[in-house]
């Protein structure tokens, strides 16, 4: 059961092994959301071992098809959950001069969602490579 | 070879198998990092598929030792490099009501660093956790 902010905040991507893959709609930086299909963790360590180590395959998987479509200079990853407290690992390309560079993402400013077209867009993009 | 930044704002705690373990001399947040000592990736999906396992088996290390010693409400895990561009890992303890809660540590006012005595005291406390 997705944490109701998750749900409103983001698009549903795909279904991975381990996690559920979202897109974070808003247009002012490609960011993608994995979301463990698991109820009594909310912290990475408290997983066991064998999805710490899906986890962080998925993790890494999602950041290099990420770079590979954003072509961007850096990739940020982070697991806060100060707020949403279902654990979730965040995913975002970054660039020089984009909103809040070179500051993080989480908490600033107001979301920005997407146009449609721009939206289809990058969910083909990554829809392709993770085919 | 350390980041200059990161020996500037840092103090070396440990040695693990694949990274120098250092410990934000900002006592606003319990704040370690780990660094592997790797040259030829910034970011974590570029690692070596064992390397990749060895960063998330000591980062769920650390962050459950830093959780154990902090009694924490959330364990904030995050690789930015936006600014410092050698490969590093933050792991941060929070509690509701710290400075800047919920919003993220990174980039927030000025870095306040610890007095000695309770720097001596987290720092012996994770080193005989390490040990």
């Amino acid at each position: 059961m997705l944490d109701k902010r998750l749900q409103a905040d983001c698009l549903y991507l795909h279904k991975m092994e381990l996690c559920e893959l979202l897109l974070m709609n808003d247009s002012r930086w490609p960011w993608l959301i994995l979301v463990p299909r698991i109820t009594d963790a909310c912290e990475i360590h408290q997983l066991d071992k064998l999805n710490q180590k899906l986890l962080s395959r998925e993790t890494n998987q999602i950041s290099s098809i990420l770079a590979d479509i954003c072509n961007c200079e850096k990739i940020n990853t982070g697991a806060l959950g100060n707020i949403v407290r279902q654990l979730h690992v965040h995913i975002v390309a970054r660039n020089s001069g984009d909103t809040n560079w070179p500051g993080p993402v989480w908490g600033f400013g107001e979301r920005q969602p997407y146009h449609q077209e721009n939206l289809e867009s990058l969910m083909h993009n990554i829809g392709k490579r993770l085919a």
